[in-house]
Formats: structure tokens, sequence, C-alpha cells
């Protein structure tokens, strides 16, 4: 098996050995399809076997500026099972040395000392791009402020791909925050590789920014907004769902009169297709019915799982050799 | 040794593979039977050679809504020493995403993505139910509010049985906080599966609760209550020591009075039988003195190690294939 | 090459197995030899391969009582590329039964049933040495107080001899604050064991303690004291760096006055010789310049590395078989 893998790594020589992972504009077509092999590999392995060598006496830092246990614990589960171990720093970085007024590239490049290789979450955007400047080690973007979270991006292109088997031809509806939605802005930038017609479902002040909307018209995909799911619903293959925060309207009564439009309950999903998926980048709170859990086309959870295999390919494609 | 370990796992079937731990009603005689067996080959082992294979390419998450470091350690060194990794999400859980409003339910739901399964320590009776009624993977209950610590239960037995080579026969004490004392309860319902007699010795506002008292009298065990130690020191096999904590009594004139009276000294030890043991599932605050510590009867530190086996053995078990 | 290792361990009988490591006063000449020798190997086997499963099935406590993230991580880096695995207590021990009223003996008594050795760090003096009092198992000092932290003057005093190559006949010069800075007096113990010439350079309220400097008179060392780094930069082998913090004087204009003196420059750089380093425990807050990053002798960073190769070797040294 860990031959196997060191030959899937190696396949068309592995350009990301030693490279950092930053943004998803890093990725076209082929690398994405590259790297969603591997983490494919990735699954079976785990489900036949938990885990591999491959890793073997690699260290990994993660350091986390602000906490995320879902994307930390993702990135120790990635590295555990490929055979590596982890440095967690995931708690309490403020009070510690990193933050008593040592810099980012101070911290970075002690860690590097110790890791072979370091993930880091920061609240400020661009922080990750700094990381790298100053590291020799490869710095891996688990989310920077409201800049990059291309490791998310990656899991729900793959998750599509997984759950529907194809991604070119596929009506992909977005809905919720589409304004301040990270994920949504990463996964529409992936997107824009393959042939698929977007819709976009959003209250009036929570559109998809203009430039992004704009590159997405320029590339000539077929697109809607709308401001209701029930709009989408029968049509969509991919139905993404992001909160809508009461936080981002003045005038509540205007909240009241929009919210019941982003719910997924089990007599919307009536109307959808047999074969399409619901997807969340979790957490939610209540944007979708706990009803709708047990339904087969519910895939948030897969796509929590398909986060740890797309995290596994990074890592052994990065610190595995070519 | 690993396949050794196998065998004994599987031995007349495993009927723990897959399943939750979750309280101490699960276990019967032979079930009790049958851990402690595994507890002592996981001795024999760490002892021999620090740790094995057989969880290798396994992941636990243990997930702490409040902190436990003893629990919590003797978990992850249990873990680590069969070979398997650990998730350790035991601090601050309350910063991140699992607790901004997100429902213990998705949080498990999410965590067995990565992990094969999940150990939880949370603040709310019950928890640990509803956790296992959401997931798919093992959750083992390391405390539940005044609910149930199954584990620390276990350990407490097995000490009994590791140190005085039987349970059945032996007259077991058990002093200090015996009504809010979650340890006394749970030790309590399992000494119930075997020939004993028991005394319960704390002060009168910090009784036995009733229904627990009639359980025990309802199964015909030799049973008494009494207010001081000294009463039953010279007749002990096992004295089970918890806190009196002065913060239960609105009198402290009250609690000064009998103070004294729950305080282990070596001059009381004197009154011991030569073969005895002295318990206490930690931390203690006084109620022992440090000169007993160098007694041989003093058996506290061996009970801590004892926990790390039992878990060892709990994890095989629940993980192990049968 | 694990059974190189184990030679190597094992020359001359290694007098560590089972020892603490408490303070730099435990190592003469000839141990520091044996452990500089082993830390080298311990870089050519992580530069070769990454790891090695000389300590396989070990399990090593980290408790923190204050954070120190480089240091913890350190010690976690070095245990895993050894092969063994590490129970992480190094964030909020405030909020756990270790600090419920819990004495440090019984805590150390505690987590050593789960772990073959303990590292601690304690914000009091002497801590270390009370934990060894009660352990069975080695402890290892990571800093307690204003006492000691021996493995930072090791790898200090490694990373002099990696770097040049030998200890003997160079002229070592420490700037700063020596009067507070832990490792300027540990590492000043260390190398009255070696035949060099040493300066001092600090304001005046910020000078060695007599009794040290006494103790290095007494030895016959060649020694200066200075107020300006200019003073010595020519003819320095050795710059070792620590922080003047403002908040020494109680007369800012005073430090306005001489902050400059301490400052490390390119300009002042180009007066160094060739072949010299600069050192730093870390963090810095502006006392090196960043501009300095680049110069081949700026070592600060090669030895926070050797932070690591230092405690692999102290572990293996203690844990693995003489």
């Amino acid at each position: 098996m860990k031959q196997n893998i060191r030959k899937i790594i190696g396949q068309g020589g592995n350009e990301f050995a030693g490279q950092d992972i930053l943004s998803v504009d890093q990725f076209d077509r082929e690398k994405l399809t590259y790297i969603f092999s591997l983490a494919a590999q990735m699954r079976e392995l785990v489900e036949r076997q938990g885990g591999t060598d491959l890793l073997k006496g690699r260290v990994l830092a993660c350091l986390f500026y602000e906490p995320s246990t879902r994307t930390s614990s993702s990135f120790i589960a990635a590295m555990n099972r490929l055979g590596g171990t982890v440095i967690p720093i995931t708690q309490g970085v403020q009070f510690s040395s990193v933050s008593k007024g040592e810099t980012l590239p101070d911290t970075v490049r002690t860690l590097e000392q110790y890791a072979d290789a370091i993930v880091l979450r920061h609240p400020k955007t661009g922080a990750a791009q700094i990381a790298a400047d100053y590291a020799t080690r490869p710095i891996l973007n688990a989310g920077d402020g409201t800049g990059e979270h291309p490791t998310q991006a990656l899991l729900d292109l793959f998750t599509i791909q997984e759950e529907l088997g194809r991604v070119d031809g596929l009506h992909i509806a977005m809905a919720g925050d589409l304004k301040y939605g990270r994920t949504v802005h990463s996964l529409t930038r992936l997107l824009l590789e393959y042939d698929v017609s977007l819709s976009y479902v959003s209250p009036e002040i929570l559109r998809l920014p203009l430039d992004l909307m704009n590159r997405v018209r320029e590339q000539g995909v077929d697109v809607r907004e709308t401001y209701n799911v029930a709009d989408v619903i029968d049509s969509a293959d991919v139905l993404y769902v992001t909160r809508v925060q009461k936080e981002r309207f003045s005038d509540l009564s205007q909240y009241e009169e929009i919210k019941d439009f982003y719910e997924i309950t089990p007599e919307l999903m009536a109307q959808a297709k047999d074969e399409m998926i619901i997807m969340h980048p979790l957490p939610r709170v209540g944007e979708i019915h706990y009803g709708v859990d047990d339904d087969p086309r519910a895939a948030y959870f897969r796509q929590v799982r398909n986060g740890m295999f797309i995290r596994m390919a990074l890592l052994a494609a990065v610190l595995g050799s070519a």
C-alpha cells in the first residue's frame, strides 16, 4: 500500500513537493484532478486499514492563532493517519511567547526548526502569504481572516465530484450569506475551472460581491441570482447552504421577513431531485433542520470526512517525495 | 504479543466491539471478569515493552467540555500505548466552533468523521447517552455531570481485585461525601455483582442517597452506616476515601466538630489490618495525610495506574476486532 | 540506525539512564561531551530520515504550569522524532484538577503512573527539585521560575560547539540584561568548564550578579565588563544577545540614552569578525534588526533547531537503556 501511494504521489512528477498551499488560485483543473485522485486513494486506505506509514518520522506543526476545532482536528487526524505526528498549538497562542510581541515571521521560523511543515490559522488576511515569505518549509493555509481557506474549498469541490461522479454539467446553487461567505467565494473560483451552471440565492444585502460576479460572467458561465431557495430547489444538483446571520440586518423586521427563504426543511427537500446533494461548511445553527439529516441527499457530514482525505492528500503531496 | 492480545480480546467473542461505554450498568460479573483479565494483560504488556501496535492507524478523539487533566491524560496514554493516536480537544472547547451554538449531536457527528471513537467529558448529566444516540462510532463516557463516570468505577473495582486478589468476601468501607460522591455511587453499583459486606461512613448530611441504600439492602448485602472512620478501620479490607467539603456545611462549627473523623493519619492506620488498602479517586486535599503515602497499604497511586490499564482494555475491546 | 544510537547511548555506560535533569550543575565536561555527541547523532538522524523508533512505546508527559510554546513544541517534536508519544498538558493547567488545590507532588505522582518521564515547567524556583523528590520516574526541568532551565543552557553551548567547532579558546560576549537573564547565568556556569574569555555588556543596573561574577573571577577566567556592544563586537567569537527591557528603568530617559548600545544592526555587524556568531534565546523584540537575519553569522534560528537535538539526546539518554 505504501508503495502504491508513493507511486500515485509521484505520478507525472509531484509538483506539490515542498510547496506552500496558500490559495485556491494555485489549482488548475489538472492539479485538482491530481489531488482528488490522491484523496480518493486516501479514503480507500483509511477504510481498509485506518492509516499508513508514509509520513513516519515527519512532524507537522498546527499553529492556530484562533481556535477552530473542526479544522485543527481534521489536520491532526490526517497527519496521524499518514503515520506522522503533530505539534498541536491550537489553544492559547495568545497567552504564550508567540504572542508576547513576537512577530509571525519569527514564530514561523522558530517552529520550522522542529517541524517539517506548518499549518497556519490566523485572523488576519494575508498572514499565510507573510508566513510563506519567511519560512523555508511548506506553509498550509488553514484560513486567514476573510482571505483564503483553500483546503475547505478543495474538500467542497471534492465532495461534489465524489457524490455525483462529476462536476461538469451540474447546476450548483449556493444559498445564504454570499457577501461574507469565504467558502462560497473560494468554491466559486474553483468551479470556474469546470463547465457548470451556477445559482446564487441570497437576501439583497448579502449578494455575491460584484467583482466575483463579474469574473463569473466574463467566463460565460450560465448564472442566475434569486432571493429564495424555493426558486432553485427543483433543478439544483448541488445546494450549498450557508447561514444568514441575523446580525447582518440593521432592520430586524427585514430579517424576519426573509429568513424562511433560506431554511432547508424536509418539505423543501420533497421538491428536490432524487439525485442531488445538500452541502454545508458547518457549523450550522438552524439553517438546515435536523429532520433533513437522515435524508440520503444530506451530504454535510460526508463532506466533513472528505476534509480529512483532502488534507491527507495535500500533506502527502507536500511532504512525500515526488 | 500482538497476536496474544488479539486472541485474548476475541475470547468468547468480544461483545464490546463497536459498542458504547456509557454506564456501569452495562457490566455484569462476566463482563467485568473479561475486562479485568484484559486490563491485567495490558499491565504486563506495558511493564514488559511499554506498548503495542494493536490499534495502529486508529484515531481517538478526546472531547472534553470541561477540563480533567487526570482523565484525559489517562486516555491519551492508553491510546498511545496501544499504538493509536489522539485528537486532544481537552482545552478551550468553550472558545471554539463546537460551542459557538453548535449542538453536541453535530459536534459528535463531525468528530466521528475523523476519529474511530470518541471519549466524551461533559458537564451535563445524560450527555454521553445523547452523543451515543447520534454517533455511529463508539462513545466512551468519561464523566457526564452528576451522572456516570464508568471508567473510574471500573478502575476502582479492578484495583480491589488486583491488590487483594479477590472481591468476594471482602469488607469494603467508603468514607466521606457519600451523598454527592459519584465514584462511591458507581462503585457501589458494581459491588452488588459480588458477595461483599459494605460500610458507609459519613456525616449525617452527606449520607448515601436513600434509593441507592435501598438497592443495596434489597440485595441482602451486609451493610452498616456510621459517622466515624475509626469505627471501621480495624475490620475493613478496603477503605475508599473521598473528601468532605467544608462548603457542604451551612454551620461551619458543625464541620469543625466532625472533620477529624474523616482524616486518614498514620495513627489511624496503626489500627488497620496488615492486609488492607486505602483508596482515593484523587485529587485529595488533606483528607489523607502525606505521612500515609509510604505505607504499602496506600494504594491510591497504584489505583491511578490501573486507570490506564482499564482504559487500554476498554479501547482494545471496543476498537480491536472481536 | 537504531542499533547505532543504542550503541552510542551506551558508550561508557550511560550515566543518565533513569536520572533527573534538573540543573546545569549536573554536567561536567565529560558529560557535556557525551550529550553533545549524542545530539550531533540526532541531527544526522533527523536530517537523513526524520526520526527513529528508539523510544517506541514510551510516553512523555509535558506538564507546563505556564505556557511556553517554544519549549513545549521542542520537547514534543523531540519525543515524536524518537518514536515516542506525548501527553501534552501545555495549556490551562490552571483550570484543571492539577490546580484545584492539588499539590505538585501529587500531580507528579499521578502523571508518572501514565508516563515514563515528565517534563516540568513551573513558575516557582525549586519546583523541579520538589517534583524530583517525590517522583520515581525522571523529571526534566524545562524552567522553574528564576531558577534553572538546563536544556536551554545545553543547547546554547551545543550551538557554540557546532557553529565554531570548539569552545576552548573563544571570546564569548554576553549582552543585554545580565542581572535577570536566566540563560546568561546558566550558560556562564557551563562555560566555566572550558577555557574561554568572557565579556559582559550591560547597563549599570543590569550587571551580572556579584556572586556569579566572583565565581567567574575565582576560576581565573579572562573577563571584562563594559556598557556598549561596540566595545566587543570586533573581537567576539560569540555574541549572545538578550533584551534590555524598558520596564527595568525607573528613569526612562536613562533607558533612551543607552538602548542603542544593545541593538544589533547590519552596521554593527560590519565591524564583527567573519567567523563569529550572533545568538539569542528568543523571542526577540527589536534588539536584533531583521536586516541581520540573512547574515550567515546570525545563528539564532539554527540555535532553536539545536534545542530539538539536545532534547532528543537527553530523552534518549534518560529513557533509552544504558
